[in-house]
């Protein structure tokens, strides 16, 4: 198995984080250390453009652009949300394994990886189990990427910490900012960020209180628990009689008691029968200052929350990097149908010692890992120490971007095209 | 009059900024070069705790806490949205300035100085005046601060630069983040800034294009000009078919032709009558969403775009420095009704040097700066060079946050207060 020679094929998938193209380093620079690995190809748009055959070819890239990958967000290579769905349709799902196949085929791709979530790791699940019933040789390790962390096995997902430091430093800022304007009027800020029903990057924001219960955030809102509207009202009015301002994070896919999201209005529909989506932090607001008229403001982070490389984790950076050169190395040991996941090793000294490991896709594949419950306090409104002791490490050191005139520098790849040899996709 | 010898007073007000504490900063650490200058107070709230005589000795303060101030967001000193509105309430007003003096008196306040915008100027220049009305010697010194950038006869006001480095760099990060998931479908997103009813902070986001038509922000929407919803979604259309992806920046006070807000959704009341804010963002989602069924996603960036501290411009923290201390020279150099302004001069190596002047507060006061005409382009979507060429210098270098466990460590003053003298304010 260890002699397999062939050509490599990275890829993208699904909401892009200020690491992940980190990741994609890593598996581009271990790749070019290993001489069973032929030419080096990244496909487009994730498996979306790998069925177009939209491929390009690595080595034509500057190595500094490779390294520059470390510091720039989003996907360079381009993502997709394009799932092979066996479920939903199985005949299409065939139909685009076949075309997959393909495309691995005509360009001898013997090494696979592919850096997503939960959908994304259950693809290269589907393409590792299919690989070994065509008997086409072919080494698939899928690499972890969410900024939601709601991957099982893995310490945690790259882009997590980055997104979290972002995120707490705002708090920090953001409570600053109220805090000095609070006079006897008193005031509130909700500040909705991502996480969909997952309350991790949420959680993420008490590191902002750095131990200090007066300080911002004085409410966490977690999706996994469901919105009571009186018990919230009744701590923002006891935490603005305390401190004359609250500062209150929320998930934006927070539910009622009825699983319904707080922030889609289904009562108002689109000309295309959308709900109007008005976001977790506007309904709030409405809430707060139509029920106990407290000037109140929002802030909804959206994608510059997980896009912000401007302030990202150098430990999450790092271990994204980590997971794609641990990716390859496995590749190349002979390994296929594994994640790479991330472990953490406290040393007797306190310090925290980062590795990696592989698990199964089989153990990965559509498991969401939630918040242990014992990692949130019993009002429900903040997780605890044990909390902390776990995500305080993630955002530590800071990545490094280089500044032009006063902007961050990014980099682009010059996405030099791999000559097609099939017809185009049906 | 420049051997006026006395205690001094600084206060801070309006909304707060990322640079408003490195004018403080200056102005204290200016104030402890001079003889003349006894006492060094900071008023707790502006005005508003001014007159409570909530006063704090800033002499109890640590000199490094004092240096901290020049990487420490929001209003350390405490902010207000107080008005000593002689148009409103005349006697209210006369009663606000009799007590006003009577703390100056009591605490032979001879130096005062005020960070802030419109309103505060206004604030200090009714001082002045009120002063030499009742000949009490006192030397009244405005200090420009808004991240609006409104006010006039200043290059641009400390707050701004920060502010617009912030957001362009979201813009950049969103952009790349957008862009990487374009695939056939398109999508938009929609990046909400503030500025109220002046464009300023919406237009500094071009900045993040680079000179390069097709990195966003692809559309600008400046409140100044009255929003054409035909004319946008052609925009839009146009965009997307061009780059797959459409990022436009709007500036929260966007109009309608009939001067309308088009965030403020007044066909709902809430219980206290407030209609209820969509803001401007999701009001364009909705309508994008609503009318061409493109898939639309926003982000608000709120109150941390003003405190974004952890990405401040040092050009602009070193101009609201360099007003704080311009103040306290110029007071102790006898002038008194002034505000301090920001003048730039472009030498013959093309490099740019930093000053300061006094402008009278009587040609600021509620006098409005916009941004001029022929600084935005023909379609009225985005502006020229001739405002790059102005907002590009404003956003060099970068402020110099101490981390501590990968979060930024932020200074808090003391404020030891200066024991009261006279009876509580009626």
């Amino acid at each position: 198995m260890a002699d397999l020679v062939g050509n490599l094929l990275v890829g993208q998938s699904g909401g892009p984080t200020a690491v992940i193209n980190a990741s994609v380093a890593g598996v581009l620079q271990e790749a070019g250390r290993h001489e069973c690995i032929e030419e080096i190809y990244g496909g487009l748009n994730g498996i979306l453009g790998i069925l177009n055959e939209e491929l390009i070819d690595i080595n034509e890239e500057k190595a500094k652009s490779i390294e520059g990958l470390k510091y720039t967000p989003a996907a360079a290579l381009g993502t997709c949300r394009y799932k092979i769905d066996f479920k939903k349709n199985a005949e299409k799902a065939a139909k685009d394994m076949d075309r997959l196949f393909e495309v691995f085929t005509a360009h001898n791709i013997r090494f696979f990886f592919y850096a997503g979530g939960n959908d994304s790791q259950d693809t290269s699940h589907k393409i590792h189990e299919e690989a070994v019933k065509r008997a086409y040789a072919l080494r698939v390790i899928g690499v972890p990427k969410t900024i939601d962390n709601d991957l099982p096995h893995t310490d945690s997902c790259p882009g997590y910490g980055s997104v979290i430091k972002y995120c707490s430093a705002t708090v920090m800022e953001v409570g600053l900012d109220v805090g000095s304007m609070a006079t006897d009027d008193g005031s509130c800020c909700i500040i909705e960020v991502m996480g969909r029903s997952a309350g991790w990057i949420a959680a993420g924001t008490v590191l902002a209180k750095q131990g200090n219960p007066a300080n911002p955030p004085h409410i966490i809102l977690l999706p996994e628990l469901p919105f009571d509207e009186e018990k919230f009202l009744a701590k923002v009015r006891v935490t603005v009689t305390a401190y004359k301002y609250c500062i209150v994070v929320v998930g934006e896919g927070l539910k009622n008691a009825a699983g319904e999201e707080i922030g889609a209005d289904k009562t108002r529909l689109d000309a295309f029968g959308h709900p109007v989506l008005s976001g977790a932090a506007e309904k709030l607001a409405e809430i707060i200052q139509g029920k106990i008229d407290l000037k109140t403001r929002t802030v909804k982070l959206g994608y510059a929350q997980r896009a912000a490389a401007h302030f990202a984790s150098a430990t999450d950076a790092k271990n994204a990097a980590a997971c794609g050169e641990a990716a390859v190395r496995a590749a190349v040991d002979g390994q296929s149908g594994f994640m790479v996941k991330i472990i953490r090793s406290v040393q007797a000294s306190g310090a925290i010692a980062w590795g990696t490991g592989l698990q199964s896709l089989a153990d990965i594949a559509n498991v969401e890992h939630f918040i242990p419950k014992d990692w949130i306090s019993e009002d429900g409104f903040l997780p605890n120490e044990k909390f902390v002791e776990y995500a305080a490490p993630l955002v530590e050191g800071e990545v490094k971007v280089p500044m032009e005139g006063g902007l961050p520098k990014f980099v682009q790849l010059e996405k030099v095209r791999v000559e097609k040899k099939l017809a185009p996709r049906a």
